[in-house]
């Protein structure tokens, strides 16, 4: 009866996050769509129409502005809706984070919609997607922190639709500081680093942490 | 006559944008219920369903990776589709950027969608509106550059759902090196800088330019 009792809420638990992601992924395609398309004014209206109407099909309780998800696993694992990694979030791409030899990778292709100069990756979401795989090497290292300084060097532009590999590894730490860097290059030519990171993380203190990170 | 055909496409440009920005708007909207539901999963899956039936919709031509808009002015104008200003682009705020005495500002509010810490901004994300504003104040003091080297320091949490202000100014230029600044604030509280940052921007060459930003 226990077993039973556990077992149900992680397979419906799974259920919802499988549709979670399903519709991020189309909604990723919509929004690839919307900011390619050239399509005549009458027919983005009647889309536009759709939406609306969609929106208000996801009717129900909204959580609030400090609410964890009940999808995730909040401090340190599944984040569904993060800008960055969650597959229920739109605007991610979402990035892949796998640990490797000494620290993290991230693998993702980004597309159009996060264009800065044309064809070419918007320098501020190059400098997301460092932050964000910094911030897993710190809790892969054991010390989650938070950012406190990070210095990005663009050496190269970083080409969309292409696949990328971020990297990210702590090289240091003192008292409650962890010292880490980071390097985005394209997945076909892992030598050539187009965009380095090097940054400071704090370790918040167990008060900022509460206020930070309710418990759920 | 030359006079009407000069106003015709004028009204057509006007009426396109209008419809792309009307469509980027209700996305926002479609993407802040997405990552705020709770939904039970069979209404996840059929809003799924119609997404992807909203997306073939979206047919006709799509423009290729490095093609601009026909919608934009660019370089140094409208980009419809700019992941931090476009209003045709779900992902972006969108920013307001306004020229001010000393630089420019950008105001904006962003959602749930570019949550970080639960409640708090993605460090990432500030960094985005912060290279895209300092990129604007380069502009606006006419020196058109990208960024070579960006250093943020987080200060304090920036709240999601809450109007904010992002400055920007250029400091000095030494030969093709553009020197910026920026902040980030509340709008209520524009004394306490929440980010800030110090870049290098460097103009282009020109045949370095002409590679990054074809003519139309």
């Amino acid at each position: 009866m226990n077993a039973r009792h556990t077992a149900a809420p992680s397979t419906d638990l799974d259920h919802q996050r499988e549709a979670i992601a399903g519709l991020g992924h189309e909604l990723r395609a919509l929004v690839d769509a919307t900011v390619r398309t050239v399509t005549p004014a009458d027919v983005l209206h009647r889309v536009t129409d759709e939406v609306r109407r969609l929106t208000s099909q996801l009717t129900g309780r909204r959580r609030t502005r400090t609410e964890i998800p009940h999808v995730d696993e909040f401090p340190g694992g599944i984040r569904m809706f993060s800008p960055v990694t969650g597959p229920g979030n739109p605007l991610a791409p979402p990035v892949r984070v796998t640990p490797d030899g000494d620290g993290v990778t991230g693998h993702c292709t980004l597309g159009i919609a996060h264009e800065g100069p044309p064809g070419y990756v918007h320098g501020g979401m190059s400098a997301m997607l460092l932050d964000e795989l910094m911030g897993w090497a710190c809790s892969a290292a054991g010390t989650p922190a938070m950012t406190v300084s990070l210095q990005l060097r663009y050496h190269g532009p970083v080409p969309v639709e292409t696949p990328l590999r971020v990297h990210a590894r702590v090289t240091g730490t003192e008292a409650r500081k962890v010292f880490v860097t980071g390097s985005i290059t394209t997945e076909a030519d892992g030598d050539r680093q187009l965009v380095t990171a090097e940054a400071v993380f704090v370790a918040p203190d167990p008060e900022r942490a509460r206020a930070l990170f309710p418990e759920r």
